[in-house]
Formats: C-alpha cells, structure tokens, sequence
C-alpha cells in the first residue's frame, strides 16, 4: 500500500511536469439553433432512431439558460445569434443584435481577444460570412449585426428590415469600423468561412475590409483547393459572397409545405380531406460542390493553429446554416450541416487525443422553431382531418422511417427562433471546467478560466 | 503519507460496513412532456431568466432518446405515454398504447415488479389518474393503455377515439383484467393519485377493482386529509374521479387564443392587421383546492416506504399534467405542475440528505408541442403582420417580462407531442449509475443495477 501511494506521487508528479509543456487550448463549436429537436433530427437520420452521433458520446453534457434583455434591461424569452454569441464571447447578457458590446452598448473584451494578448493563436471558422453575429462576436463590436461591411455600417436593409446603421461605430466618428473592417486587422490567425461580398464592399475613397487586410500582411484564400497546404501568418480565407451553401438538401430543392386541402376542408376544417405533402428525401446540394466542408477548414485551422505553438489557443467554430436553414424550413439543409458539425468535432477530438488539455465545448446559441411531429398524427382515429397549420417536411430516414418535421411559428418567409434552453456537450476536460447548468456569459467565464486569464 | 493511506483504508471500511444497513432506493420523477421548453417555461416563470429551478441544482444532468416502433418493429419518431413510460419500467422498445407489454404484446415485467419481489417496497404517484400510462406502465400489462377499467377493457372511446379494447387481458379469457383490477391486486405498496372513476366502474357482476381492493385489505383513501396521519398495510389514495385538477390557471381559466385578424387581413395576410391575445397572469385554480398537492402524497409515499425498512423502496412519481395541459395550450396549468414536480423533488432529495443511498432521477417521457416564441416577433420591423398560424398564449411572469407561448401543431383541439429527447437529471448517486445519454430503456437497466436486481 505504501508502495501504491509513491507510485501515485510519482505519476502525478510526472503529469505536473509534463502539463508544463503541453499547449492547453479552448474549441467552441457552435451549433446555430442546435436545439434538442434538432440534435434529435440529426441523430434520427445520422445515427437512426437507436443509434448515437458523435455528440451523444461526449462524456460530459448538460444544458444552457438563454439570458437576454430589452433595451431597459427587461429579460425577453428569445434570443437572436448576435446577443447570444456576445453572450458566449464575453459574459455580458446584452440585446438582441448587438456584437461585442453589452447591454449599454459599450465594447466588452473577448475571450478570443485575451487569448490573443496572452500569447494564444486564435480562430474563427463558420459556413455563414465570417461578418455574421456568432463569428463576428468574438473579435469585433459593433451595436447592430447587419454592421457588417463599409456600406451596410451607413445603414441599410437586412433580412427585409431596414435598419438605421451604426453610426458610433464608424471610423469617422472615432469608431472602429464595421464588422469585415475590424476583421481584417484583428490579431485572429486564421478566418475562414463565407463573406467575401463584405471584405470587397467599397463605400466612397475608404479601403476595402480586404485592402485593409492586405496591408498588414494577411493571406487572402478564396478557394478551397488554397486549403491543401500551409500558410504561414494570417490567413483569411473567404469561400462564398455571403453565408455558404449547404451540404444537402429535400428532393428537387423541396423544402416544408403547406397541406392541400380540399374545398369542403376550406369550407370548415373539420370537414372534407387534406393531404399532406409528399415525402423528401435529403440528397447533395450542387451548390456545396465548390465549397471546402466545415470538416476541411477545420483541419485547416486546427493545423495552422497548431503548428509551432506550445502555448495553445482558442477557436470558435460555427455551424451556422442549422439555424439559417431552419428559418427556410428545410430539414434537409439543417441536417446536412448537423453531419458538418459532426466531422468538424471529429477532427478536433482527434487533435484532443494527441494534446489532452484540449477543452472541446459544443453548444448552441438558441433554440429553433422545428419541431418532430407524429407521421401520421396521434389522432389518426378520429374521422376528421388533423393537419398542421403551417408548413411540414416529411423527411424519409436512412433506416427506412418518415421523420415529420414541422415549423409553425410565424405566417412569413422566415419562422422564429424559440427559447428553449441548450443542450452543452464536452470532452472529458469539460468535467472539470463545466458544470451540467449553465448560463452562456458563465461559458465565457470557463473558457478563460480553462486558459487562466 | 502511511497514517493517511491508513485512515483511507479505515474510513473505506466503515463506509462499506455502514453500506450494509443502510436503505437502497431509487425514485424515478417523469415529467409528462417536460422537454426542453417546459423546463425553460418553468425555469423562466418560477426562478426568473437568470435563476435557477431545484432542478437545476442537480450535479448529473443529460439526455435520453426516446424510442418507438409500429406493428411493423419499424421506428417512428414520436411517442405517447404509454409505449415510453414501459420503456422506463421495462427496458422494452414497443408500440404506441402499449403498457408494460413488449412490441410483440407480450407482458415483460417492470423494475418495480422486480423491485417487489426482492422485498423492496414500492409505490407509484400521480396527478394522473393512477390508471393512466405513464403511472400503469410500472405496475400493470394491458395491449391499448385505454383499457382502464373493467368497462373501457371491453372497448370504448378515449380522446374521442373509438377503440377496440384488450380481449386478451380479459380476466374471463385468462388474462390479468383491466389496469384498475390489476393495481387493486398488485404488490404495490402505496397508490396515489386521481382515478376513483375507474376503480369504482363496475361491468354486469364482475367486482369493481375497489371492491378487489378491498378484499385483499387494501386501506382506500379519498380525501386529502386522510394523508395527515400514516396507515399500515398497503394503500390506494384516489382524490379525483380522474385527473386531479391543476394548481395554475391563467387569468379567466384563458389558454392560447388564435390571433384576431381584421377583415383586411383575412383577404390576404400580408396586409391588414393582427391583434395578439391579451397577457394572462398565472393564479390558483380554484378546483386544486381541494386536492392533495404533488409534494404531500409524495411526502406521505415516503414516509410510508421508508418506516421499518431497511431495505429501501422504489418510488414513481409523475407530474402528469406538464403534457395534458399543454395538450390543452395551457402554460400555466403545465408551469402550475412543474411547480409542483420541483416540490416533490424537494421532498425526496429532504429523504436523501439522511439515506445517502437513494437515487433520484428525474426525466421526461416525451416532448410537447409548446415553444417559446419572441414577443414581439423577431420580425417587428417588417411592415407586414406578423403572427402565429396556431394559438399562443402571452404569460406575465414574476419579473415583470412577457413569455410567449406557440402551440401550433395542429387543427384539433388537443396538440400533438413532439420528438425531441428528452432532458435527463439526477442526484450525486447518478453519477455513477448513469450516462449522460442514454436511451430510456437504458434508464430501466441503470434502475435494476442500482438495486442490484
């Protein structure tokens, strides 16, 4: 027994010593709108009913409370991805489409931003434009989202809003520009994702975000094949104008439908036959063809982050389209982007394997309007047609089952996010840094714990 | 370093002798339909947007998938009650209706079942009727969880549905009789909950399950008070002819309401104008008042499986109407009975401070149709209308915010369930005895592993 216990010092003197050399780095995967209905549908057509992603086997997991408020500092119950992933980047709760800055608007400091002081290399990989709210949350601040290039900054429309511009945040007025400005110049090693449109956005005689990078130094990819060997410096690498197409999608580009119903159905609902829309089945986007996956830039940046570095760092990663494919209402879309964020965690679980002190953090930043519904409904019985009263997709499975998914939030173009709260995953070095409930701003407070700033 | 190993060795002994006396019991809470949005509605309304539930005190937290075939023994992705409350009591993945019967319809026996025989007490709680799935699941077997009482087994309509009934749980063609009879004879220690109706149904001369009851000694309570003082032998408290009335209600006993559109907008949604529902304030349901709460009959279930015991119990305890109120599009009358799962919680995590060997788990059979949605919309800009095609409902919560509830599954007057897994949470003892995801007829082997069955 005496023996055992010296044998114990000495392992744990020998792990002390040797956790001085080892890089100890934060990955932070962000799933947009990866809510458990969509976890579900992603491991309902990945992994099959009985099955298990890789997610599901994450030895630490638990759940994250959404926190946002009004400009009067009033909690509101649903979040967008820009207070969120402000939330996540720097433990301020804030309001809806604020990046970088919190609930009186100003500035606060990100966990990539002190990473890099210390002497981290740092990251950001999304498949939205790099200027989109979760990945500009982490190195750049500005009072609207749509802030996002030299133009847009002067206000403009977004997603069919008009809104007014970020007049604070403009280099004339003492700011520091917009989001794709901020961006180019920001100490961040490696960017990739979509948004080449906001790095050439020009407004009047004021360099472009890209002439910006350009000037001090920064290595411009644009094409996937750019991605197959090293570069050295920083590299921002813009495979898209705006966010990438995704992976799949519903047979002919189908997406959710509306019933058909009959005209006595129309008459009174209670009557007459509805008939719901024909299966989908989720095949390649051609779209996606020239795209790198989220897969390979991560790699790419896992390695170009990785290499030479005893230090470590921090790299957020974004799946950003389960979330814009949900406002579209396509299963399809959503799902082939959870399968991306899948092989983007399998490549930084292989890079854990080789340097433990690697905390891996999957999470969401909010909840999303689609739901699992029974395929036929659990009323079948009743002589009356039962039928959703917005749209539906019914999503045939690899295993040979109909998936029924509907979005019922709003009568527009675009459903609602919702405010459920989000499934947290980790590896075994969440065990330590995690606990099972979480806020997002308390995210932030572990990810610099874990790189002691 | 050799006085402590040998403390160590000491305290390891004592911990293990102390072991041997000490009580071994696992108390299973099923939320009915308390998904992800239920706990944020609850977390939300009873702890505020920054607050935490009891809960979400508990240090295991995770998720379980839930799992349904049809006749066929293909998947299907949406569950009811019934087929997943025999996954938890029995380890079966099996059909829709089905109670404590396998996918093929044969009876396979219930952790509680096997609880009993290992002289173990037990006991089953509701604010259902006890009868009713997800409470029957554990101690009964019957093919269409209709089949409740010696009237419904022979065929009748529920929910509107017309159903055969379950000729072969026929005590007259060799089978062990309706649910009620069933639980009249069962070995089940104490029974609570709602469901008089069905014990007292009476089919031509056959004896009712409370004359059963009676014969076999059972002590039949009715009324609250009677769980002022403690009884011995086994006990059937039934408070309500069925379900028992909630504790919530909203203003008015108002639920969701449809949007009132103006004429202008019934021509075509994108003009006109939509008023959303006035706020409702949660308040006391006046027909709860004479009801048992949840934490009293879960307060007397524990008292009376723990007096003279050394053995330990094994406790089911559902907040059954989390999912028939939202079934209803109620979000007070389900935030109404999580409060009173958090108070039961209370009760058995009290039990638990003085039995260190008791594992709680708590966990959801299915999800809902209920979501969070912003108010206002996220699209307040756009100059359209913009508004739920379902029925919402807006509750006032405590810190003075708005929380916007969508129910938009379908047409009819009760919401589908929904296919998402569910959330999973437990004690410290669960840290070793579960997995931070699990399929829930896992939860049943983790259950009979605990209890070294």
């Amino acid at each position: 027994m005496r023996h055992a216990t010296f044998a114990a010092l000495v392992l744990a003197l020998i792990t002390h010593a040797g956790a001085q050399a080892q890089p100890r780095s934060v990955v932070l995967i962000i799933g947009d709108g990866f809510d458990d209905q969509h976890v579900t549908m992603g491991r309902n057509y990945l992994a099959g009913q009985s099955g298990a992603l890789l997610l599901d086997q994450l030895p630490v997991r638990g759940a994250v409370q959404v926190e946002t408020v009004d400009a009067d500092g009033r909690p509101i119950y649903v979040a967008d991805s820009a207070n969120t992933a402000t939330s996540l980047a720097t433990g301020a709760i804030t309001q809806i489409s604020r990046i970088g800055k919190n609930g009186n608007d100003e500035s606060v400091p990100t966990v990539l931003e002190a990473a890099a002081d210390a002497g981290y290399k740092t990251g950001i990989v999304s498949t939205a434009s790099v200027t989109d709210a979760s990945p500009a949350a982490f190195a750049a601040h500005v009072t609207i989202r749509a802030c996002e290039n030299p133009v847009t900054i002067r206000g403009g429309v977004k997603y069919g809003v008009t809104f007014a511009g970020c007049p604070e945040d403009l280099v004339e007025n003492g700011g520091a520009g917009s989001i794709a400005e901020q961006l180019a110049v920001s100490p961040v090693d490696v960017i990739l994702g979509g948004g080449m449109e906001h790095f050439v956005a020009q407004h009047e005689t004021q360099p472009t975000a890209q002439t910006l990078a350009e000037r001090v130094g920064v290595t411009l990819l644009s094409q996937r094949e750019q991605l197959a060997e090293p570069h050295s410096g920083r590299v921002i690498g813009l495979f898209s104008e705006d966010t990438m197409p995704v992976k799949w999608q519903g047979t002919d580009g189908r997406t959710a439908e509306t019933m058909e119903r009959s005209w006595l159905n129309r008459v009174h609902q209670m009557i007459g036959s509805v008939t719901q829309p024909e299966v989908v089945k989720c095949g390649a986007n051609p779209d996606f063809a020239a795209m790198p996956s989220l897969e390979a830039m991560t790699r790419y940046a896992v390695d170009h982050l990785s290499r030479d570095n005893d230090k470590g760092f921090f790299l957020t990663i974004e799946s950003a389209s389960i979330d814009k494919r949900a406002h579209e209402r396509d299963p399809c879309g959503s799902i082939g982007e959870i399968a991306q964020l899948e092989s983007a965690l399998g490549v930084v679980m292989e890079y854990a394997e080789d340097h433990p002190e690697t905390l891996i953090i999957v999470t969401a930043d909010h909840a999303q309007a689609a739901q699992i519904v029974p395929d036929p409904t659990l009323y079948k019985s009743l002589p009356i047609p039962v039928f959703s009263p917005g749209k539906v997709a019914r999503v045939v499975t690899p295993e040979g089952g109909v998936m029924r998914i509907n979005y019922a939030t709003n009568n527009i173009a675009s459903e609602e996010h919702t405010g459920a709260n989000v499934p947290l995953f980790a590896n075994s070095e969440g065990a330590e840094a995690l606990e099972p409930f979480m806020r997002q701003r308390e995210i932030y407070h572990a990810m610099m714990r874990y790189l002691e700033l």
